[in-house]
């Protein structure tokens, strides 16, 4: 009996993918490595990002910055003089609340790609729809803010498993708060088992020297397809 | 010279805003009030509405649960004996990031009508989206704690500008932070002038009672058209 072999396609690639392949084959080509950065709104991107920009060592970093509307943090970044561009998502009624692979793409000509080695991508402050749409990164990175409560890993799952990294932002606040750490870690790994994570306060400064370890392994990785040192279990599937 | 009369339907409703309307005939047939309580993720809704929605004088409150996956903040209300229906929005492939008109419809069978005279709708946590949507509420509600920096009006203006009352939550912690409370009410009224604000603490009670009255105001409202005595200036734009 003849059998029809038949060839499986194991990702259908929707449009986004597709998209977000063709950013990431542009960064490679420039040896540009990208981060896609994430959290609620007030969780601290910009803070954390303020603290390691300017002097990362080895590497010149440049910053996209995504936003509704306004250039606040692009100008606060800005003032670091640090490459920064911003992209506005508040086209539509309300406005986008995640950045997608075509929205970077509409970025790229804007991007100094020549002058620098990692692009970190600060994506619109939502714990929902950023995680669904990849842009083309080599990494994702969330953060995660003390007073947002313990629970969050299990209401935003998919965020909290989408990345390689998380920052636990605002431990200074943890003697006046009723949050239970070792609660919010149990249901971290709950969501995505020993997840690389940084305890760190963008206000007294613990853990920014890990935070720029961390961005700094991501800045000096060879090629495509490597992992940073720090994310060596990272699955395949978790880069596009 | 004839002069062809043109009529102008101001405003083309979208599919949305349609079904929003006959939530609403549904909800007033039931004498329902009903509100639109949104945030950013752990801004603290859930606790505020803990301390309210089961001693609201002379009204029966109810809850509709919105979250992407899981029934964590339905299970605390439920706790204090006050019905709850969870609706969750997690069937995409992340979940969605807001309640429309058409999911909270299709809640509307699981709504004791009949037993409640408040109902009160805890949003998904997202400051962009949620604010899109209207879904058929008298009132609309927001969260916004401190702990999230005081330039946020003007990073979300239009879930700022949506709100008949904006809660400043988390106020015990302004000791310990870098926020600058003036700074935060002049961005707000920059975005939405006059807008009624209540500076309150879950964790300390602080303005809990005057977050009881208003709730229990909108929860008074003789008949769909009228607004609550503390929203006079409430335009006509903002009921559904």
């Amino acid at each position: 009996m003849h059998r029809t072999k038949v060839r499986i396609v194991e990702e259908a690639l929707d449009a986004n993918n597709t998209i977000a392949q063709a950013n990431r084959a542009d960064f490679d080509r420039a040896r540009v490595r990208v981060v896609n950065f994430m959290s609620a709104p007030g969780a601290g991107k910009t803070s954390l990002l303020e603290l390691v920009v300017a002097d990362l060592p080895g590497a010149r970093v440049g910053v996209l910055e995504g936003d509704v509307q306004g250039s606040m943090d692009a100008d606060r970044l800005a003032s670091l003089h640090v490459p920064v561009t911003q992209l506005n998502t508040g086209a539509g009624f309300g406005g986008e609340c995640h950045l997608d692979a075509n929205m970077v793409r509409s970025a790229l000509s804007e991007l100094p790609l020549e002058d620098i080695d990692l692009l970190v991508i600060e994506n619109v402050g939502n714990l929902v729809c950023p995680a669904e749409f990849r842009v083309g990164e080599d990494a994702r990175i969330m953060v995660s803010a003390v007073t947002e409560g313990e629970e969050k890993p299990l209401k935003y799952p998919l965020m909290f498993r989408a990345c390689e990294l998380v920052l636990i932002n605002k431990i200074d606040l943890l003697p006046h708060l009723d949050f239970d750490l070792d609660r919010f870690l149990y249901n971290l790994d709950a969501v995505h088992p020993g997840v690389e994570r940084l305890l760190v306060s963008a206000r007294t400064g613990e853990g920014i020297e890990e935070w720029r370890d961390w961005l700094t392994q991501v800045a000096a990785l060879p090629d495509a397809g490597a992992a940073p040192a720090g994310a060596a279990a990272r699955p395949a599937e978790a880069r596009v």
